[in-house]
């Protein structure tokens, strides 16, 4: 009963509210940019901040089942020794990283409905953790406040 | 005391006021990016938040009147296959989704000077959705809240 | 006059609150975003905002002492005609950029403790004006508002 009341509270205030919620747009499908994104969302998640992770574009085609473990390349400018470096820390796998976010807080991942369209694919296709698809107004509707784009 | 109730009262002047404001730095010039921002800006226009588009570097350049349905490449993660999908989709192209978002709703697209110097470029040289150049400071007189950089 | 006066009770309430504070994770390490990364933190600084700049792989890399100078490259999509358009305007050098906008604001800028690891780098071999090493969490602690990621 505090809960829900506290919870409406903030809610209407807003700014005590859905500004910490952090929602991200996931363009970049790069091993490296998803890991950063994994990271930052496990933070958000530790800090009990809400977070919204929407799939779009190559960020989409990496959530794939058969594909998320799989060598999704980095960013051009790592350069080969980046690369080597990125590889050779031996962090928990993005995926995994997700996964954990998910446990730990108040965590969504969504397909963009568009980008689904544009590869052919069913939510079948997708790792388990996707939540669900999305169009554009559903995130907007969700995501009243500001917007990250990785 | 005091504190704690200005801050109360400052919280909820927030919550009403310029976060939905979507200020978007549009910096890269690539179709596949140049959609998602155009697909973001209508979007957010459709849920009746005010967008500010300050356009920069490769973007700017893509918004040139005589380039600007011309191919401007995707991001070198998309790989061929996931170009051909992307092109194949065949959706309305960005240039088209942001004259949308414009009729649609409070959204104004405006180009970096620096950026126009570097090209060296004038207004005569951009698409007429332009609707002006704006210094950094300009920008962020208009956009005193949270900004997504694409 | 209505709309004057609760536009200024908004715009009040606003600009005090914390989400002013521009929290930029900076992760790309081209000349050209981190040019654009610089301008937006100098024109923050120079609105009076707070900026807290988190450098994480790639941007992290280019700001070791003995590289800061050296050229690192531009966003494949610039082309070499864009790429020379940029070395020819000879504007500020974004690390100048940086250091001209700690002296004029409340600026910080901090290494991620990852990053730093995945280089096998310790803060003698970043620049000076990196101010110290945070993890995810204390960048949390801090950035409570929305992220702008670079």
């Amino acid at each position: 009963m505090l809960t829900v009341t506290t919870q409406g509270y903030e809610r209407k205030g807003y700014a005590m509210s859905t500004d910490d919620r952090l929602s991200l747009v996931l363009f970049s499908g790069t091993d490296d940019k998803l890991q950063a994104a994994a990271v930052l969302t496990v933070g958000a998640a530790a800090m009990a901040r809400p977070v919204d992770v929407f799939l779009q574009y190559w960020a989409l085609d990496a959530f794939r089942a058969d594909r998320i473990l799989k060598d999704h390349g980095v960013s051009p400018e790592a350069g080969p020794e980046g690369e080597r470096a990125m590889r050779d820390q031996g962090k928990t796998h993005w995926s995994d990283l997700f996964r954990q976010a998910k446990d730990l807080g108040e965590v969504r991942i969504q397909a963009c409905a568009d980008s689904m369209e544009m590869f052919h694919i069913t939510t079948d296709d997708l790792d388990p953790m996707v939540d669900g698809v999305w169009g554009v107004a559903s995130f907007f509707m969700e995501a009243d406040g500001p917007v990250t784009f990785i």
